[in-house]
């Protein structure tokens, strides 16, 4: 039988651009990342069976990168020339992702990554994946083999509709990002290799995961995500002024490892409010843009990005937001209608481009939660995603100033 | 209908390595490659349809190379670091194959490629890999489905035979070098496949196929080829001094781009005598060893090289002999235990390794004819693998003081 995984590069890019800051930055630094099921309602471990759960983490754990893995990613140059340096290159080649913990407790899974940064951080996509996959599964088999075929069919269908619609709006851009809360690994593989196929490059421009990004020669996309404002709150652990600076010190690092190139700006760990008081002008004025991952995107554009860009005298239509937060095909063409023309934008399409089943899908995450024995936090613009314990949100809302009020629960 | 190529890395690794010298170097030099059949009892064009041919051939030149293709080659590094230049990557981007020449002429296919040598150099694998397969193909259709399936099972078996005797002599290592002559490019796939998974990784070292060596994660294989000397007689043609002079220049040229990496020296062009007489003592001691491509393999090792690099008082056993000439498993074997432990071998297996079926395989070649204007010549170490016009050869055997009198027929 065989596996979800069965390459490491099946994960997302951004992995592989954080995780060569921290292979350059911070090695060594202990971290815990804990698996979060925000969608309480579903008994997952009524329907997954621990054992398939166990089978699938341990394969991901015996595989390697290869030589033709190596070469893709030396030979990446899409964001700069040859970012991927050789002695992170040489450290991937022996790399095996590092123990899990896993423990079943009455309907939840309990399932943790400790170990150093440098290794403990490429296991969130690979567990999402496998969990994702097989929640559905076990879905999938509660129903007749026709009806098996329908859920397929229906898919399909809805696939078709996204495409047409999308061409009738052809100035629309986006990218896939649904590695981690795809549907299966086989059907993320045929909506990329028919995006591929039936849209124009001009409109699909690749994909967040590196295998398919291999595969069908696509762009390989990603900008970075939470877990490097949230570890780096652990390393620079202290006073309220040092934890604040923390968040600076990620811009810092990100821009010197990657440049320009790799300048997209995710600003609301602690809340976009604070995210963009901490943007200092110069770097405002270099970066390409800003990523919306959590709250209002109209707000986010139109009262907070748009009005920070004006108020420093920056052209906007050389900025771009990147919108990636529960997008589907309407809302993307509602917000490009928008905001086109005044900034640019583009779109990256995550669950509902590879898991536009009947069945919800789940919201499952990974997402550090110590790092050098603290407890780390993420706010966002949406306080029902904030994650981190209860005492430790209260302590970064007042550290960070953190005044938002917008709650919108997660898929539950 | 599918394709037979469908990539343009389904080639061997050594036509982007000298790819890479002659677009640094002799871009825009014009030369002629033309295709010949030395098995000149097979009506070729009577069993394969010139439209069968065409279309393939059409195919390629619609081939471009994507996005991870220039990845992969990139991020190379077996040999040297980074080793293809951003220079040439960038025109192996828009890079389009010229157009060829097709006519027929009775029982025979005349089929030339002319144009820029930068350009020109990729035809050769491509055009012997397609009339190859279109040829089995024509000779299995002319069995029953039951007969057909009976030659994949015997192709079976002896692969099976080859691995079982191979394993049984541990010390012998080998690669593939049968993309030219193989019997279909899905067998070709699944013989690769096959010694990946059957074989250690210390006797099946990699596949000269830049295709394969991707999708298995093999190392990319490959030394030089006789075309590097034969052009360059035409582009310093001039007096018998200018044309012996061309043969050093490649040498130099290959080391002063690759180096110590690459340094598998082919000395064979114009005979062994001479390619030996011209390898200078600094030159032997740095270049890693030599190929065997014609001629008696024996007579090469005992006769030649061995008392070469002796009077030079270099260390045999730092030295590497590839043999690659006509080998099938039970020549490896002997070769190995005549020369193991004075001189390190290793084995390039083409033709037998992956078309190894009932029916003999063709002896096709594409050859640069002309360079420059000038006519150009290949002799070897077997005066019946002579490729050139008979007054060229005989002033090339004249220049070169050729006194070879070996000759072994070609599979007719």
């Amino acid at each position: 039988m065989s596996y979800i995984i069965t390459s490491l590069l099946d994960t997302d890019f951004y992995k592989f651009t954080m995780g060569q800051l921290v292979f350059h930055r911070y090695k060594d630094i202990p971290v815990k990342y804990a698996f979060i099921n925000r969608t309480s309602g579903i008994p997952l471990a009524d329907l997954v069976s621990e054992e398939d759960l166990r089978r699938e983490l341990d394969h991901v754990r015996t595989l390697r990168f290869n030589n033709s893995d190596l070469h893709y990613l030396r030979g990446t140059n899409e964001y700069s020339e040859r970012m991927f340096k050789e002695d992170y290159l040489q450290f991937l080649k022996t790399f095996e992702l590092p123990p899990y913990r896993l423990m079943r407790s009455n309907s939840s899974y309990f399932l943790e990554f400790s170990g150093k940064w440098s290794e403990a951080i490429y296991w969130e996509t690979f567990a999402l994946s496998i969990m994702n996959e097989l929640y559905c599964r076990a879905k999938l088999s509660m129903l007749s083999r026709f009806d098996q075929e329908t859920v397929y069919a229906e898919g399909k269908m809805k696939l078709a509709w996204k495409i047409r619609l999308l061409r009738e709006h052809g100035r629309i851009t986006f990218c896939d990002f649904g590695t981690r809360r795809r549907f299966s690994n086989e059907w993320h593989d045929s909506v990329v290799r028919t995006l591929t196929e039936e849209m124009s490059a001009r409109q699909f421009l690749g994909t967040s995961n590196v295998y398919l990004a291999m595969k069908y020669g696509l762009m390989p996309m990603g900008t970075s995500a939470h877990e490097l404002f949230m570890v780096m709150s652990g390393i620079m652990h202290g006073s309220d002024e040092e934890i604040r600076a923390s968040h600076k010190k990620v811009l810092q690092d990100w821009w010197d490892e990657y440049g320009w190139g790799l300048s997209i700006y995710l600003p609301d760990t602690y809340g976009t409010d604070f995210g963009l008081r901490d943007f200092e002008p110069y770097q405002a004025a270099a970066w390409k843009g800003v990523r919306q991952d959590s709250g209002d995107p109209y707000v986010f554009g139109e009262f907070k990005v748009i009005p920070f860009y004006r108020g420093l005298g920056i052209d906007l239509r050389e900025k771009i937001i990147v919108f990636s937060d529960g997008l589907e095909e309407t809302a993307m063409i509602k917000l490009h209608d928008h905001f086109s023309g005044r900034v640019r934008c583009t779109f990256g399409w995550g669950t509902n481009l590879t898991n536009d089943f009947r069945f919800s899908p789940l919201s499952l995450i990974v997402k550090p939660v110590k790092a050098c024995g603290h407890g780390v936090v993420k706010l966002s613009d949406n306080i029902a995603k904030a994650t981190g314990k209860p005492k430790d949100i209260e302590l970064f809302k007042k550290i960070f100033g953190y005044t938002n009020t917008y709650s919108k629960a997660c898929r539950t």
